[in-house]
Parts: C-alpha cells; sequence; structure tokens
C-alpha cells in the first residue's frame, strides 16, 4: 500500500462490512461510496464463520461477490484474513483455541480477538484459511496491501502458553542456572531445577491487583510480557509468510493500535510491510497525545510515511460517554495524521450495523441510510478536498527532526512492574511531559526506539531510561562524546535487560556519562510537592526527588525544601564534545519548554513556527516540496505569520512571506514552499 | 388473600420463624402478637432442611405443632413452601442444584436462593416437597393464601442452563438461520452452524464488567435476561400447579420486591393470583421512589389492590449504616401502602433472631424479649388502629388515574445493555424523573406495561422507549390518532424486539407519530450541560441531546448552546385527533413538572390536591366511598385545604369543605367521602 | 534470646541473605556489618529450595559455610527454618500444598507465604526439614533462638482444610445437634445432619464482597477463623516440638506482625518463648499507632520484653508510594521500640537485593554497595550508640501500667462480621480512639486479653466488647465489685461465644454492672452527628448512638439532639466497691481525652510527665534502675521539665529535678533515675 507505485493518491475509505447486509442493500453503498469519494476498502475482516461453516467445509461464494463487486466499482481493497476471530463451532470442538485470562479460567465461546497465540488449533486453521484466502485471491489487482487478522492484543495464561514460554526461556537463556540468575530466583526460595518448574506468571501466582496488576518477581513477568507480544507476532508472521509464497511482491501488515502495552511495536515493525494503525483517542486525550501516538507510529518505520487505517467518522460506541466529534474535528484530526506522515485516511466504518455492539459506532452511512447527514456531508467534502486539492502531493513525504525521544516498550513494562519507589510513575506519562513542551514549542520531534541511530539529532531525551539495555549506555556515551546532547530523568539507569540492579550506584551504566551519583529517591504523595528555582522561577518537583550528588557535572537548580533542600536537581555535565543533562524530578510543562528551549537555542534547533499555543506545525517533505502544516485546535481564530512563502493545497491561496495566515477554529493550510 | 371473602380487614402481621426458638417461647410469642393485633403470620418460608432431613425421609412434626399452635390462636396463615434454600445435604449430593453465578465457578453450599432454576434436582425435590405440604396443609382453612418460595432472583450460568437456554431458544426462533439474524451474529464472525455452538453469555464470553455488566452481543444478553426470568418463573409455576391440584380455590401468589431487574414482574403476574411484595427502600430513597414502586406493583394486575408482605418495622440489617425508622416513620410508611393499593401491612419478622445475618434486622419482638419498647408500643398502635378504625373499608378500593407511564422490563434491559450513547442513562432513573414530577405535582399515575390498555388514559408517558416493540408502534398510533396524547423522550424507537435498529432514522417506528427525525445524539458528560428557554424559564439539557429536526411536529424549545444551539429538543405534534410530545434531553424535575402540568391543564387532568412538595396524596375507591389519602413526608406541620367534605378514618374527625387538615410530620389523613 | 543469659546489650542487626550473592561479597559484607557494630543476623529465612533440590536431596553446603562465616566474625544468630516459602518442584509435585483463595481456585507455584496449613504434603517436608536443621546446626551456639518459618498469615480455603475444618468442629463441639445451634442453622434452612454437609465459608457459599469480606453466617465465618488461626499455629508448633526435641534449652519463636487480623496472636504467644515482632508502619501511621502496636506485642506475655525483629532503614517496596524515612526517624523509632519494651533492634536487611519485589526495600548496604550512604551512617551511628551507651541496661526492664485496654481477637472478627448496625464499626479504630487519647495524655498502658487479670489494674478499658465470652462477664463483674473501675462502650456484651445474641437486652450480662439497657442503636453516615454536652463542652457522637435507660447508672450527659434528644449517653454507675462507666457512641479524642483524665484523677493514676502532644513518654523499670525515655515526634524542638532526677543514657547528662530537658525534632532522651 505505502510504496505501492499504483497508488497515486491518498487512499480514502475503509472498513466495509457487507457481510453483515443483505445483497440488496450493496448497490446503494456502491453509490454512497462513490458521492464521498471513497476509492479504499478493507475488507474480510471478520468473515472466518461465513468462510468456514465447518471443519472441512469452506464457502467463499459471498466474499467473491463482494470482491467483484467493489471491483467493478472500481474500489481498491484493503484485504484482511478474518483471524481476528475464531467459528463457534471451532470454539466447541478444540477449547485449546480458548483464551485462558489471568485468573486462570478459561474463556468460552465469545467476543473476538481472544484465541490463544499459541493454540496448536489456532494456527493449523489460520494457516488454512489464509492459503485459501492467498490462493483465491492473489489474481485481484485492485487488492493493494494485506491486512492480517486485527488489532492484535491481550495476553493468553493456558497452558499451552506455559509449554511455549518454557521453550521460550530455554532457548533465551539455555540452562536454568542462568534461568535462576536473570530472575534473582534465590529470592524467596524460588530457585528451580527443572524447566518444568517454570509457570506461567498471573493471578495464580506472581502477580496481584492493586492499581493495575502487580508482581512479586519483575523479571518473570517482564519476560512474560515479552514472550506474550512475540507469541502474538509469532500468530502475524505464520500469515505473512503464507501469503509472501504467494504474492512475493504484496505489501502485508497489520492494523496496530499506537500505544499499547501488550505489544512491542518496536519488534513488530520489523516484520510489516508498512505501518497501520488505528487512531481512537480517549475522551479526554488532547491534540498533543494524539500527535505524539503518531510520531511513534512513524517512528517504527524510521520516518516513513505510514497508513492511518481506522478512525471515527464521528462518535465511538465504547466510551462511558460518547461524544459527537463536532463539526471539522473529523477533517482536523485527519489532517493531524496526514501532518504526521499518514498516506491513508481511512475509518472504521462504511455502513453502520444494525445489531451488537457497535451498533452506535460512527460511519459513512447512518442508521437513516441516506447522504442527508451531517457527518455524509463532512465525509463527503473532505474525500472531495482529497482527490482535487491534495492528490497525490505529500505521499511519501518525510519529516525531519533534530530531537528525539527515546520510547522503549521493555522500559514501560519494567518501569511499572517495578515495586517501589512509586505506583505514581507512569512511563508514557513521563514521556508525555516532554512531548508536550516540545509540541507547544512547534518543534519537531521524532520517537525512536533504543536500536534507532542517534548521530542524525542534535538532542536525546531519554524519560524514566529505567532499564539501560546491554550496550545501549555505550551507544549513549558515543554519541555524547561525538558532540551530541543528552537529557535524562529520574529512575533511569537502574537495571539492565533482566530488570537486575547494576551495582555500584545509580544510575548504574549511565553515571559517567551524566556526571552524577543518585544516593536515593524519595517518593512523594500526588499532593505534596517539592521546588526549585530555574533561571528565576520557581517550579515543582513532584512524585519522585532523586537525592543527588555532582560527579563531574554541574547544578543548574537544586531543592528548595525538605531534609534535601540545596541538593541538586537539575544538572548538566560537559562529556566529549557533548553535554548530559539530568532532571532528578518530575516537574510541570512550564518547566520542561522553558529548559528545553535553552537546550534547543543553544543546540540551534529552530521551532516549526512561532505561534501561540492550541496551533499544531509540523512539516513534511518529498519530492513534490516542503509541506508546512497548520491545525489550530482551539477554538478560537488565531493568526500566524508566513516565514516562507507557500502555496495552500486546500485553498490553493498563495502567501508571500510576512503574511497572515488566518485559521480559524478546526482550520487547517497546507503550504507548499 | 387478597379478594378472598374470608377477609374482612387489612391484615396485620407478617414472617414468623418458631422454628428458630425453643417451643417455651412460642406461648409468649402468641400472647405478644395477639397484643400487637395481629391477625396473621407467615409461616414454613426457611424450613426445607427441617421438613426433608434426608433424601427419602420427611418430618412435619414441629410444623405440625406450628400450625396447630397459630391456629388455636386464631390466626391465618400466609403459607410459604420453603423453596427458597435447599437443605445441605442436597447441595452435597447433587452439586447440580448449585448456582454457576457468571464467572463460572459454580458455588458450594451456602445463603439462599441460590438454586439453579434450570436444575433437575431442584425441581424433582421441589415439587415432590410441595406436594407433600399441600397435602398435608389443605386442610387447615387458616391458610388464606399460599406463599412460593421468596424473593426469585439472581441468574445462574451453569451446564443446565446452557441446554435449557438452547431448547428455549430453539422454541423461540425456530431455525438456527433466524438466531443469526435477530443476534446479527454474521458480526464479528459469531454465525452460528449447530444449537450446540450457544454458549450462557458471561463474563467467560460476551460479557465485561465496567460499571456494571456490560455485553459486545446485546441481542444475547438480551435473551438470557428473559430465559433467566422465565427460568425462575417456571419454578414457580411448577410448585403452583402443584397447589392448585390439591385446593383449586386457594390463591397463590410469590413475594416480588418491587423493581428488580432480574424478573419481569409484568410477565410474572399473569401467573400470581395476586400481587405480595416486601418493600425494602434504601437508605437513599424518597417517598417518591417508594410511592413509585407501589403504583409499579398495583400496575402488574392493572390496578387490582396488592399485599404489602414485608416491611421491617423498624431497620434493616444490610445497609452499610442501618438507620432507625424514625418514631411514626414505620405508620407512615404503612398507610403509604396502604394509600397505593395495599390490602395488607405485613412485615418481616415477628421475633429477632439471635443467629446469623438478620439478627439485627426489626422485630415486633426484640432481643429484650418483652413488649415495653418503642417498636413494640409503635406496631402496638398501629394494628390497634387498622382493627377499630380503618376496618375493611378501603379493602379492594382502586385508584383512577389519568396518566400512565410505560415501564417495560425489556427496555431496562436493552437500554442499559448499549454500547453508547451513554452509559450515564439509566432506564429507573429517567422513568423516575417523570415519577417524581407527577407525585410533586399530586398527580394519580399508574405504571403500566407495553401490553396494557391505553385508551383509559388522557396521557400516556413513555421515557426511554428504546425498544419499541413489533405493534406497540401501532398500538400508540392508534391511541394518539383516536385521541390520545402520548409523550415520549430521547433515545426511544432505536430498535425492534431483538435489539436490532430499525433503519430509517430515529426513532424509527415512532418517527411519524412524534413527527420528528433525530439525525445524531450528543452524549454529555456528568459535569457538563446545554440548556434550553421553555416559556421563559431556562432549564437544562443533560445526559443526552438529541439533534433533531422536525418532520411535521413543532418546535417547544431548542438548545441554546453549543454547534446545535437553535435546534429543537422539545416537541409538540398534532396527529390525528391527539397530540405527540417529545422531550430530546434529560432536563431537571422542575422542568418536568412545569410541562407535564401544561399538558394535564390543556387536558382537564386536574391534581389530587393543591398543597405543598412533600405531601403525598392519593385516592381510592370502592363500595364504601372515595377516600382520600393525605400523608405529610416533610418534617414540619402542613396545612392542606379540603376541597370536599369527609370524615377522617383515624380520627373520626368530620370535615366540611373549606376547612383545614392539619398534618403534623408524619402525620396521616385518610378522608372517606 | 530474650531472657537468654548469653546476651548481655540489645541486640542489633537482622535479615541476612548471603545466598542471593556470589561469595566474593560476602568478606566486604562482614566488614561492613562490624563497622555498624551488627552483633546479630537473622540467617535462612528463605532456602528452602537451595537446602533441598529435590524430593530426597538435601544440601547444605552453602548454608554451612554462611554459618562458619558469621561465627568465624562473632555474629550471633537468629535461626530461620525456611520454611515460609516452598520449593517449585514441591509446587509441581504435590498441589496439595498449594493455598486456595476464597475465591476456590487453587493457586499455582508463586509468592512465600501461600502454603495450604493442612497440606501434609507441607507438614511432612516442613518437619523433615526441620528435624535436618535440627540436628545439623543444634551445635552452632551462636544461635541465640531459633525463628519458625516467616511471618505466618493468610487463609486458604481447600478441600484439605475442609476436612480439618470439619475435624476441628467434631472435637469443639461434640455433635451436630450443638453444631446447628451454635451456628444457628435453622436459619434459612441451613440446619445439617452430617459432619459432610459443612464446607468452608467463602466467597463460593456464605461470604461476598462488600467494604471487605462480609457473610451471611457470622457463626460459621467466625469458627473458621478460629481454626485457620490455629492450622496456621500447628504448623508452627509443629516445627517447634522439633527443634526442642533436639535443643530443649534453646529459645523458639516466630516474626509477627502486630494488629494482623488472620492470627489470634493471644492465642499464639502461649506458644511462643518470646514475642518477635516485624514493625513496618504504614505511611499514614502516626506515632501512636505504633506505640499502640508494641504494647499489644508487650502484652502478649503480660509484660515481658520482646524483640523488634523487623523494621526498615530507611524505606519499604510496598506502599503505593515509597517516603523515605527521614534523617533521625529510624533512630527514633528504634528507641521507641525500647521504651514499650523491646530487647533487640533488628532490621530487614542487611544487604539490598538486586532482582525481585524487595530490591527497592531499604538496607544497611545499598545498591552502591559501600559505607558512604546516609543511611550506613545512621545506622552505624545507632549501632554504636546502643553499644556504647545503652548496653544492656535496659535489657528484660517492665513496665508497670494502671490502665489496661482490653483487646481481643474474637471481638475484632465477631464485630467486624456483624451485618448490622453500621460497617463504619471498625473494631481496632475503636480501639485506637482510647489509646490515643491515653497516649497524648501521657498515661501508661497495657494492652491485655481477655484471659489476663484485671486485679493490678486501676482502670479496665474494654472498647467494643461486643463477644462477652463466657465467664468474662463474671470476672469483670467481680474486678468491680472488689474496687476496679470498668469503661465500656456502645456495641458491647451482645453475644455469647458463638455469636449468638444474649437474649434479655443489651448490653446483655454486662447489664447489672453497668447499670443500663440499651434499647435500640442508630448508625450514622460519616457525614452525619449527634453531640452532648460534658463538664460544659459540647463533644461529637458519631456512627452509633445507643438509644439507652438508666437502670442504676447516673447520667453524665445525653445526647442534645435527633428524636432521642435527652437519653443518656455517657452513664457512671456504682457497683460494689467500684465503678462502671458507658460511653454509648463514638466521640472525638478530646473527648476522650478529657474524660479519662477526669476518671483517672479519681483514681489517682498519674500521667508519666506532664508534656505537650508530640511528645512520647514511657517508663521502664529492672535492676538497673528507672528508666524514663522522652522522644519527640515533632517537628519542633520541645522542652520538658524533669520531676525527677537522672543521667540520660545517650548523652551521659546529669539532670536535676526542676531542670529542662530540651529535646530537638526526632531527639531521644533516657533517663536512668
Amino acid at each position: 500500500m505505502i510504496g505501492n507505485e499504483k497508488i497515486k493518491k491518498i487512499l480514502y475509505g475503509g472498513d466495509y462490512n457487507p457481510e453483515q447486509w443483505p445483497e440488496e442493500v450493496w448497490e446503494e453503498d456502491m453509490r454512497l461510496l462513490k458521492l464521498a469519494h471513497v476509492d479504499i476498502v478493507t475488507l474480510n475482516v471478520f468473515n472466518w464463520a461465513m468462510l468456514q461453516p465447518g471443519e472441512e467445509t469452506y464457502d467463499f461464494s459471498k466474499l467473491d461477490k463482494i470482491m467483484d463487486l467493489v471491483r467493478q466499482n472500481g474500489l481498491k481493497v484493503f484485504m484482511a484474513t478474518s483471524t481476528g476471530a475464531y467459528p463457534a463451532w471451532m470454539a466447541r470442538k478444540y477449547p485449546d483455541i480458548l483464551r485462558t485470562p489471568n485468573n486462570g479460567i478459561r474463556r468460552k465461546f465469545g467476543r473476538r480477538h481472544v484465541f490463544c497465540p499459541n493454540s496448536p488449533t489456532y494456527h493449523k486453521y489460520a494457516a488454512a484459511l489464509v492459503e485459501k484466502l492467498a490462493e483465491r485471491y492473489a489474481k485481484y489487482d485492485n487488492i493493494v496491501a494485506w491486512h492480517i487478522c486485527n488489532e492484535y492484543g491481550g495476553a493468553c495464561y493456558c497452558e499451552n502458553c506455559e509449554k511455549a514460554f518454557r521453550k521460550w526461556l530455554q532457548k533465551k537463556y539455555g540452562t536454568i542456572e542462568e534461568l535462576n540468575r536473570v530472575w534473582n530466583l534465590p529470592f524467596w526460595s524460588h530457585t528451580m531445577y527443572d524447566w518444568e518448574d517454570v509457570v506461567v506468571p498471573s493471578l495464580l501466582t506472581e502477580e496481584f491487583e492493586s492499581d493495575g496488576i502487580r508482581t512479586t518477581f519483575q523479571g518473570i513477568s517482564l519476560d512474560y510480557a515479552r514472550f506474550n507480544s512475540d507469541s502474538l507476532l509469532a500468530c502475524y508472521n505464520m500469515e505473512k509468510q503464507i501469503l509472501k509464497r504467494y504474492m512475493p511482491q504484496i505489501s502485508v501488515t497489520t492494523n496496530i493500535m499506537g500505544m499499547i502495552k501488550a505489544t512491542d511495536y518496536q519488534k513488530w515493525s520489523k516484520d510489516m510491510d508498512f505501518v497501520a494503525w488505528d487512531n481512537y483517542p480517549n475522551a479526554e486525550d488532547d491534540a498533543a497525545e494524539v500527535a505524539m501516538r503518531h510520531d511513534l507510529m512513524r517512528g517504527l518505520k524510521q520516518g516513513k510515511s505510514f497508513a492511518l487505517a481506522e478512525q471515527t467518522p464521528s462518535v465511538n460506541n465504547w466510551n462511558p460517554v460518547c461524544r459527537l466529534k463536532r463539526p471539522g474535528i473529523m477533517r482536523l484530526w485527519s489532517y493531524q495524521a496526514v501532518a504526521h506522515g499518514a498516506d491513508t485516511v481511512m475509518f472504521f466504518q462504511m455502513r453502520r450495523s444494525i445489531g451488537a455492539c457497535e451498533k452506535f459506532h460512527g460511519a459513512f452511512i447512518d442508521h437513516v441510510g441516506n447522504e442527508d447527514t451531517r457527518v455524509f456531508r463532512e465525509v463527503k467534502a473532505l474525500g472531495e478536498e482529497l482527490e482535487n486539492r491534495v492528490k497525490g502531493l505529500t505521499l511519501g513525504a518525510r519529516t525531519h527532526a533534530d530531537i528525539a525521544i527515546v520510547f522503549d516498550w521493555d522500559n514501560w513494562w519494567a518501569a511499572e512492574y517495578s515495586a517501589g519507589p512509586s505506583r505514581l510513575i507512569k512511563y508514557c506519562q513521563e514521556v508525555k511531559q516532554y512531548y508536550k513542551a516540545l509540541f507547544s514549542g512547534h518543534y519537531l520531534v521524532d520517537l525512536i526506539s533504543v536500536e534507532d541511530e542517534l548521530s542524525d539529532y542534535k538532542l536525546v531525551i531519554a524519560p524514566l531510561l529505567y532499564m539501560c539495555k546491554e550496550g545501549y549506555d555505550e551507544k549513549l556515551r558515543e554519541y555524547v562524546r561525538q558532540g551530541g546532547t543528552f537529557l535524562s530523568t529520574y529512575f533511569s539507569g537502574y537495571v539492565e535487560d533482566h530488570d537486575l540492579v547494576v551495582t555500584g550506584g545509580y544510575p548504574g551504566r549511565l553515571k559517567d556519562i551524566l556526571g552524577i551519583w543518585v544516593e536515593e529517591i524519595d517518593a512523594l504523595p500526588s499532593e505534596e510537592e517539592n521546588s526549585f528555582i530555574y533561571k528565576g522561577r520557581t517550579y515543582p518537583a513532584q512524585i519522585a526527588c532523586d537525592l543527588m550528588h555532582l560527579r563531574g557535572a554541574g547544578e543548574l537548580a537544586h531543592y528548595e525544601s525538605d531534609f534535601y533542600a540545596g541538593m541538586p536537581v537539575i544538572t548538566e555535565h560537559i562529556f566529549g564534545k557533548g553535554k548530559a543533562y539530568y532532571v532528578g524530578t518530575r516537574s510541570s510543562e512550564a518547566f520542561y519548554l522553558a529548559f528545553i528551549s535553552d537546550i534547543a537555542k543553544e543546540l540551534q534547533i529552530t521551532p516549526v513556527i512561532n505561534a501561540p499555543e492550541g496551533i499544531e506545525a509540523t512539516v513534511r517533505e518529498n519530492e513534490n516540496g516542503n509541506f508546512l502544516f497548520l491545525l489550530n485546535h482551539t477554538q478560537d481564530t488565531v493568526v500566524v505569520p508566513v516565514e516562507q512563502a507557500g502555496k495552500d493545497l486546500l485553498t490553493g491561496k498563495e502567501y508571500s512571506k510576512g503574511d497572515d495566515v488566518v485559521l480559524n477554529r478546526a482550520d487547517v493550510v497546507i503550504l507548499q514552499r
């Protein structure tokens, strides 16, 4: 799909489920989709039961009809494999396919996305189905990419998973002695003498619930998180290999979901031909939060453009309170995706179901069944605009950021499993604090993994780098030594890959780079705070306060109160040709903005624009030029001065240097320069 | 009991459990009950283990003694069957009798009301016991009615229920294709090919917990709610048939509980000879809430009087904080029941237990064991008053209301299973808003089912008629066409009987009657609101706001803010000879009162009295006259002018037209006119 | 240990886990422990898996090395038996060892302290291990005491427990008829005919969750609480008997935990040679709360000194927010333990682990691995001070209190299982209200069991004596008759040993002593209160209000509002040569202080000192003199006048009568007089 030379414009469309409707509705669907300028549909997401009515029988007749219908109507297809929900008869005959949650009670048939990833039955029948699909539909050249399964996630704790976990461990650690070492099993008499001693960590074993799932053996739970992510990925790869056997050239992917804890997408993305993701912000998410997820998704493929695979045209059905997307917001958020690297604008769903839990989820075609709705008018206008104005101009365009934030699933898992210093420490929350400051300051930023290159960036920020994996300290050391600037925070450098503390003082192997020694960490309840003064202004110190000693670094601020008043909290360390900053506490967005702006100034990193908060600005570049995206997330009209001449793709209006761009509420401008 | 010609007065008494006490206490009980003017006791509610010590053995010796004792003492009996709690040995030998909650883990012996309604063992042994009871006690002519089991409720999810559910579905839907259609099973690949594919919906399948039980397949969960209610009802009918075989003339019923979600009492009441219910308000319930439940209970039998089967003389034991009923409140609430149609005033319990969980539940005879208590003095005084003042005068009296509120269990289940638009939408809460307005305005009201006749009413209000069942739109259409006035609200008319959306625009088949089209529905969090102006006053619009278009109706008010400011929110539609009103949002009680008062005025519906809030007024009529009940629920003395001459049953005082009735806190007046 | 003539000073040290570390670290440990003046280590707490690698194999080689190492380094040993956590292989082979929680789902291997106390496997292999340990290490004369298992607690609900419970009941009650009587089983048809009918009470049977675990059969749940405590105690005694067989003279104990509901320590303490306890205050606990637990622990052995077996040097790891102990607090709290009777100051742990859930729990030796930390400096200074200043002077000293508070596990269980009058009634909370008043008033107090002698006390306070066990009323009656003063509260005297109400009026068998009759009890929600005036000041009446009649007692205060305004709430009754006071509600600490101070004055009980709140004062006496402990828990400097000359053990400073002791924040003074 992405990178497919058949694609000449931003693809527009989304999930289409005609199998839920009588055939007489299909022709009307075609009329309405055309009216809305739809050019792609995602098909066959949940058809397993229809395609395989029994163990030995398959029935592709209805899918054939659908495929022919959409091809005849000139629609491209994002072709799913239907393996996200198995048939009822399969669950009844082969209970091993049913997932077992962490309470140890095996499920029965129901819901979706609840297969056991290590079920032999699942692997056998999913493979058989995909084989048949590949064979049958390989010839449809309107299929632009394959979409494996759907929104992989969750975890299983059954006996098949237990067996597979033992094998995974054996492969990873070789000997039981090494397992005892990395999990620190002599603690609490857990020493194991046989691989069979290993049980899956769950609420029956090491884990318990208290503000989420806690564990008494972090190493075990952490490895299970890795194993489970790998198990789901193995399901994906099982299908991918079959598809590639039949269609070596076709793009294959799955629709992922942004910041989802269960699945290490940085590992997954290596096996995905392009990134496709479903953007469903929660009611409380702001524009920065969504932007961050787009940047994370873009980062999975080192900046390559991605597919926005799903979003709602109007309303989600699963929120406790389902607010409508206000007029213009669907368009604004669609362009936000494009501004961050999307080459498609796709939705769930084309026609609203009449039964079961998604019947009140928004759609192009509402229950009223015609085009005379606010939502249809909005999606039609956007379809028209994308087709006639944006066309294919931004396809493949890339964003060049000088600042990177390190994001790492292992850190997410490990930092939040930790017993102490504080359950208020939330990995994504910490990352978001830094992201939001950069977003407010209109800086471009990449979210990168610990495997990504650092040398392209002037500033690398690694919040809560609790786990500094084997070799990563050396990578950072080299980066700074060669002139890079590094910023890290409290609760960093504590452990190596297995959550074993690096002795000799915190922050472990980062000590020399940062030029500090953290002796203790004091946790503050949410209603209390310390403070520090940075450049004359007082900022809060919250949640966790490092009690820190300088070991080469210089102090930029110190605590103002409590028994550690006067101890450094913000430091700066010249190391090689570069510098390393350290923020020994959680502070406010205002501090992060002030502090990082100072660093950026020193590093000659300039913001994209100079504009008030609530205006989002990004830049993408390709062979068609440089595109400045301006999006107004506020409720007001805002004026942004143009620093470089250009033409707005959407209106055709030309702006000279010094002109004002006037953005009303929810307005979007794409200046081609 | 009710309608039994042997009954000449309001029966007074309640649950009596002498089997928990040594026999030497019984004579003292008799003395005290007589002192309190008790004339009826409910016996044998929890004696199964005593009556059937083993599989083959029965022992009625103690029950015989009790029966003889109360007969000798001139007491009538409301005779229970003891099937609400099975013996321990039965649970041990036949685990199929044990209920399985929605987590899939079968219970062990304990508590009560926890039999599986589809257990063969339960049916076999309950039938055997009832047969023996019927045979043995048929001859006791002081038994005025039989009381089957006790407070049926809850749900089971075991394999026997699963099998029975499949049969129930097969009978209802005939073919698996029809099942696939009504449950919309093509969604999420749920298509079934065999009845064996059906599993009970539970936390192991489609359901999950999040502000109560949610489901991903509303159709399945809804049918299970119906099935479960039917299963419990089948247990009741199994016993009833046996009793009727032995005593064709005797009244048979069971004690129900007001607004209980698990049991569709409108369906149940058809099999109950009279309605008997247990009134246990929660700490936070006000007088209107209790009144509403009385009216719902009265409506089950189309206005026939009912039995107040249980209430506490002084204190419940199960509340987190068990407040005492203040002096006079027990009497006030007893008369409230009578005011709404009760022909009995009965209590749980006569003597307070000394062990287990109800030992701190109130009783006529407290642990101190004598008559020198506040509570005994109050119950004695009430018993005396009922016997000497009220006598049988109000028996069988009926209330004639011009206003009906439609209440429907299917709507309760379906509206609250819905995923979207808002979990803040609560069926009973919505009904209560309307009821409270009518209560405050001193209007008489009936709570009716969708099967009840409409033509007797001038105004029919159907709040949240989310599910408009087959034919009900036609019934409403005809009613309005013939001159009736109908009022409905947001989230009405969406689905048919199986929770499948009626396409073509909301509110589905009610569109033409109401003269509107609802395009979208916006959900508001509890801390936000919109507003509208009605007759010069501003009222809130909360929880859900319809985005509505007039299709024949006229606008009475529109939204004041947000992007749908100016769109209609309250409408009026002339249809045939009648009118249909629509309230497109949740508003305040003040609005409902103002709005409905205007409608009432137009329809010449007059309030019972003109009095301040907190004074409750109802009217009942029979061959003895017309009885105006006045109850003071406030803490103050209130004066109510008499509009029609009459004599107070309780004091004998005569009032002429224009006189003032002075009601002190908790006072009751019953004017016979 | 305690009372061991080899002990000449306050022992200092704690848990040491060298088996988690490579041997090369051990020598450094020895250097650092010596530096910190450590003289005792607790060893072998969690080594079962190491010591018994398989069913037939044992391996003591590493433990031998450790034992030799510490002996060579002159360290004493508190020798644990490692039975708190079984090996993984054992759980795999013998699942009966795994605990089954109250949801009925058996655990799998994981965590610790999760053996089934009635598991044959556990008993067999724990016995075998202890036998081998006893045999092998009996000869080590640096072992000063044995430490069985670790922190016994929790409960199991498996089939082995069920069988054992039946036997326990059979032994206790003899006949099934008696069981039916004491559990009041005729209620709800629970009558049993066979011991096999008994099932363990759990969430599958009588219990449910609602603000903690509730039950419908208090008698059953109460007996299970007793049985479970006994089952755990039987595990302890099984090990103890083996140890005593090998070492008849050695002291044997287990580390208990203060106020832990599951384990009736008053019963346990009879089998413990001395009391050893782990002091881990929660974040919200104040000094009074900790003091109360120390006094409870001291009371277990009728005032004998005890071992402080564990506390953290700096930070717990399991709190949601893990605050550091502020500088000086570790020392202050260590001396608080000594002030209340501790003869040891011991910690968990000597060296911080690097993996699993306790790696962020404080230790003498932190992850940095050296002595240059705040925490090490503090523990070293304290070690030095104890060795050089306090030495053995306070060993064995006793506290003589005139006031006793009755604390009783059965009351804790029973009062909180009660359904009604209010779940806001919390046993420990009520006890603590009284304790805090006495603490604020600087009175010495003992916490005693219902088996302890009363005659030594001038005042006995029994808050919430809900259950007045067989004979205890007579003991109290005799005490008061002979001149003692007794104070009790609302919700006292209701039930006998089996939670069966004593009929004839509340407070049951205490009525004559207190001279009152409580007719009803009104429960108040937490946001409401009544009030009363005592000696001119108004105090609140909260949670529960007795509606009480005088039956010989005199009224000291009455309610000011509600329908029971004017009824007595505080009473005084002259009975024999003594007096009985009654407080019919929950009031404020200010009231308790005022009221008890008046009583104390009358009884000529004097406070230890006259000082502001926040200064703690205790007195201990032995053959070396009388020691006045003064501890400053405030943040300020406080001056306390010396009423009796003495010398401060810690500074050597001499004080004459009338001198001022100046205590800075966290300061401690121990005046030897």
